[in-house]
Parts: C-alpha cells; structure tokens; sequence
C-alpha cells in the first residue's frame, strides 16, 4: 500500500527515522555504559519496542498494567511498572507474575510498601520493588535526603518483596531548552539518584539497580556515574516540544498526522483538513515554548516542512491550516481541495494514542499497518 | 459489578443523569416543533445513541465515516456525515449507501459538489447532499448571502446528487456565557441557515431540510422558524465547558472519571492519582474561561463535588489533585492513599474518546460495561 491509498486521518511512523532515532539513544547509552529500558507509553505497540529492543534495549518500561499484559503476551518478560502502585492493582500485577513476567512495581510511601510487602507475604511471592525518587520537584518521589526513604526500605524489610533498587524521571526537563541547562538538570537527576542508593546501601540495604531518565536528560547527561540503567520514550518518534526543547530537529520527527483539505475560508487564508484535535490530540505542548506551532506544523505529502504554516486551530475533526505571522489568501491555491499534507505533532505520545493503528512508511515508500492498543 | 470494583481510572456514566440530560433536550426541540438528530461523536457508543432514539430522536448525526459505519452495523440507517466530504471518501460513503444505509453528505465547495455528482451519476446513485452554511465565522461553510451558495446548488443539480437542505453550527457559541449572548447566537444561527435555505427555494432549488445546531444554541433559542432540525452532541454527557457557558450545573454532568490515590507530596498540598491527561485527555477547554477547573473537578466517590479542589495538572497517567487557591498541607488525611474520587471533566468528548468502554452506572449503583469505538 502507498501513501495515497491511506485514507486520512491517518497516523505515519516514517521508519527510516524512527530507525535513527532508536540508533542514536541506543549508541548513547551503550558510550555512556549504562542499560537502556524504554519507555513503550509513547507507541504502545509490539513492532515498534521490537525495533527498540532488536538494537539492544535491556526490558522495557511501562505505564499501565495493561501495557505490561500486552506487552507480556507479546513475549517481552523484563517489565517495569513505572507509577506507583497501589493495594487496588496488586492482584492483577500478580497474575503477571504467575504467568512468568519479571515484573517490577514502584513505589514512594511506607503504605503502599507496606501493602506490597503484605500482599507478597500473604500470596507467597516477592514483588521485586523500586523506590521512587524526586530529583527535580516535578511530580512523585522520595527526596533523596529524606528520612522516609530509609522508612519505606524498612517496610519492604518484612518479606513479600525484594527492594530493587531506586529510580527517578526528571520530567522538569521538558520546560528548558539550552544544552547547559539540561546537561545540568541530567547531572542533577543523576546525582539524586545515586545519593538514594548510596543512603540506602549506607544504611545496610541492597539497591541493585540505579535508573533514571527522560528523554532530554537521556541526550544531555555528560556522565553517568553510579546509573545502571536509563529510561526515556519520546525519543522514538520525536515532537515539536522535543524540537523546542532543542534535543531534535523537525526532520527527527518520525511521527506525522496525514489529512486531507477538504475546504477554505479564502479570506481568512484557512485551507481546513480532517485532521481536527481528534487525530492531533488536544495536546498544546508548545504553547508555553519560544515557538508556538498550534496544534502541529504543516509539512507536503513528502514530509518537508511548509515554512509558516501551522495548524493554528482545531475543532473534533476540522483542522485550520493557516500562517499565523499574515493571512495567505491564496491558500486555496496553494493547497487545493484533496491536497494531503503530513502534520507533525506536538506531543508524540498524545498524537499516537487517538490512533488504533500506525502506518509504518518504509524507505521504498510502501505502508505497513502496525496496530497499538489503549486504554487501562 | 460495583463502582468499588472498577479497576481505575475508568470513565463513569450516571445513566440518571444522561436520561435528565436527553430527556431536558428532547421536550425542549418537542415544544419547539423541530426534529432531533443528535451528534453521536460525543458518546461513539451504541447504547448512549440507542437512549436517545428511543426518547424521541430522528436519525443521527456523524464526525466521522466509520461513525456512520459502526452505527449502521448496530440498525439505525439514518444518518448524517456533517463533515464536508472529499472525493477519496466517496467510495466509503457509497459502500453504506450500497447496503441500505440513508446517509446525508455535506460540502461548501463547487468543486466537492462537483466531485460528487461525478461520483454519483458514474456509479449510477444519488447523494443526498446538504450545503454547509457559515453563520458565525468559526468553521467551514459558505456565507447565506454568498453567490457562491448558489454556484454549489447549481453544481448538484447535473445528476448524481440531490440537494437535501442546508446545515449550520454555530461552534462560537461555546465562547459565551450569558442567556441573552446566547439567545442572540441561536438567533443569528436560525437566521442565516434559514436565509440560506430561502434563497435557494427562491432561485428554484429545493431546499427541504433546515438544520441547525449546538448545544449552547439548542437549549438557549427562543423560537425555531423556518428549521427543520436541531443537532447537538455534548448536551447528553454536559461538561464543565457547558457549566461555563452557562447550559447546565455541574449536577448535570454525567461523565466523570473514577480514579485511585496513589500518592502525595504533603508540602505542596498535592495529592496524586491515577488519572492523568491520558485518561483526562489533554482538553483545557476551561483555561479562558470565567473559572479554571485545570484538567478537572475532584468529586467524592459518590459524585459530590468537593469545592475548591482539581486536577492542576497531568502527566501521561499521574494527576495532580490539589487547592489552587491556598495548599492543603493537610491533603493526605483528606485523600489518603487508595482514596477513589471522581473527576468531572472539561470536555466529554475529549475525555469519553480516551477509553475503550463506558462503565454505566445505574440508580442501584451497579455498573455495566457499554463498548465505545474510536478511530477512522
């Protein structure tokens, strides 16, 4: 199948960068000396962790418990659980486990550790368990300073659990855009984390793995001393934030929207498509950045970007093409009724998942239908 | 099955209050003397439509072809795609149309009008088309007063094609929040469709449907002249945009979605949940309005909302629940770990379009599971 056989919207996964994205985090880590465990929230589907692993990936990590279901079915055994659990959903990590996955939980309280380790207890099995670590103020951890991190390895001290080491996502990273600033937010994730197992192995507990990782800190840590593993997911496909960010630039993006202009209001300079926030997602990630590219920047049927031209609005299945500096009111001409364009996202993740499928465009410009799932 | 066994996050249904919701609608367009042809891209889900047929309405509407296909499957034939269509559909569109299906397509160009009447006179089938009418500025459609209204009436008039009636919604209607705005928009709304709809009897088409529509508009117009039928989505869920236009009270709202505490960080006054902006969805239709929910307004388990608090902010599958006003240092007594609260959401559907299925809950509080599709 070809491009112009795809009815739109549609979902493109250009594979030739999406291979050199995967190369590229992967040689990172490989010249940093660490294992790398992406993160599979970003595709959620089986061809494209493949790919990721086939390079050299070491497990992977997820973000619902039916990520690791199908991603268990699908024959990767080496699973991390990455928000914390709680006492609701350790049954159905449990049966995960019967079935023979190596699944790892989370946690950042002396509750749910507490709850993990009684659960383990009471079903004779030891839930390998991470501590999770706050490096950087954004969302969940432990300070790595902090009395209660000694507290919660206490509480996963009683049987039930294996404490599994520490690990960190420095989210913060996505609001810089110097490599500076973001070599030292990795240095800060970094040294965070290795002070949490150093207090915890300083305090008689074991503490075998050191993970941390985003993508940004992931492409801007100078060194990773003390880390045995790093996580990040959007470096697969790239986005526009992740352009913004300055770790990527817009021919990185992997990932784009195919649509069609199915109308113009001529004197307002809009060509409207069928892609409305329904295909891009509702995500407005570069909004707050130094370029604001709408809900997503216009590039032709070949993915080459049209200079100026965004998706400044966009209704469930209407999108508006536009060029926001001044009206183009020759728009119409320009982009004729029927005219497909590719649409890069801002927010790869968001963008992936309005999809119940990929379109895998390989370098001979034929289509493969790749599918991913959604949902809890 | 009972709420407290729902694993999380999940999107709720209170079927008391969409029947209150439907019910509301459709005395309303009753007592207005029009027919009801609701927009069933807000629900995509074959009971929520099946409700409201049986309360009364004429036929649906569709964002989408595979909205049209699914519904079809599932006995109702009566469909309208208020999409303007382009030529690489028409094949879908003539697929139904094949089966039985009684589908109404829609365009505001000469040269889709054209596509179509190709299409329809060399496969030997007549579309019934419906002109899209600009009547507020916001979307597609042509302009009542246009020339160009009646160049595409000319257009469908070579064979291939019946002109079935003219079509307009006023989207900018959600940008008001006053009675009297509102009556004016439903106004402005009803006028310009029904001038358009004039002109083209008066230069000797037949123009035999006058189909209006919005939620805000449906329940604010004073008088329905001259329309044949009103169109609204969102009405049978409402949301906190709704709340904020002014068309409903947050009691109204009838989606919400039921999540778990799986954290905090007390000195912020946060609490963490479940449900990010994957289940939330990204829509922060309530940013520019008079009050900002942020991704949403935390309810009690039992759907009483708890003043003050939302989710302020979202990653993938983390909320941030906390008091925007002045921290709640005390937010983990509040909402310990394990805490289920409800979420109401910005924008239903944004939110219903992030899950697989609806739990419908039921006045003895018992849930059932109703699938609902998404894709294209």
């Amino acid at each position: 199948m070809k491009i112009s056989d795809l009815s739109t919207p549609a979902a493109l996964v250009d594979l030739a960068k999406m291979e050199r994205n995967i190369t590229r985090m992967q040689s990172r880590m490989d010249s940093l000396g660490v294992n790398f465990r992406p993160h599979v929230k970003t595709s959620k589907c089986v061809e494209v962790t493949q790919a990721q692993i086939k390079a050299g990936a070491r497990g992977i990590t997820v973000s619902t418990l039916k990520e690791a279901e199908q991603f268990f079915a699908a024959g990767i055994t080496d699973i991390l659980y990455a928000v914390g659990i709680t006492a609701n959903k350790l049954p159905q990590a449990l049966a995960l486990m019967r079935k023979g996955c190596d699944l790892k939980v989370l946690t950042d309280s002396v509750q749910s550790a507490a709850a993990i380790a009684a659960f383990g207890l009471a079903n004779d099995i030891r839930f390998k368990v991470m501590i999770e670590i706050d490096t950087d103020d954004h969302r969940s951890g432990i300070k790595p300073e902090s009395a209660q991190l000694l507290e919660v390895a206490q509480a996963l001290s009683v049987g039930g659990t294996e404490l599994y080491g520490v690990m960190t996502h420095a989210g913060s990273s996505y609001d810089l855009n110097t490599p500076e600033a973001l070599a030292e937010m990795a240095e800060q994730e970094r040294s965070g984390c290795v002070l949490a197992a150093q207090r915890l192995r300083d305090a008689g507990f074991a503490c075998q793995v050191v993970s941390v990782g985003s993508t940004p800190t992931a492409l801007s840590a100078r060194q990773l001393e003390g880390v045995t593993e790093v996580r990040a997911g959007v470096y697969v496909f790239f986005d526009l934030v992740m352009h913004n960010v300055g770790v990527c630039t817009t021919d990185d993006i992997a990932l784009s929207v195919l649509t069609t202009v199915i109308g113009h209001q001529e004197e307002k300079g809009w060509a409207i498509v069928d892609a409305g926030w329904m295909a891009m997602s509702r995500d407005r990630g570069t909004q707050k950045q130094t370029t604001d590219f709408g809900y997503g920047q216009v590039c032709t049927l070949d993915g080459e970007p049209v200079e100026g031209y965004v998706m400044t609005g966009a209704n469930q299945e209407h999108g508006i093409i536009s060029r926001p500096d001044h009206p183009d009111l020759s728009i119409a001409k320009r982009f004729p009724v029927g005219t497909q364009l590719r649409i890069l996202p801002n927010h790869a993740c968001a963008t992936g998942a309005q999809f119940p499928e990929y379109q895998a465009l390989n370098r001979h410009q034929t289509v493969q239908t790749w599918p991913r799932f959604y949902g809890w």
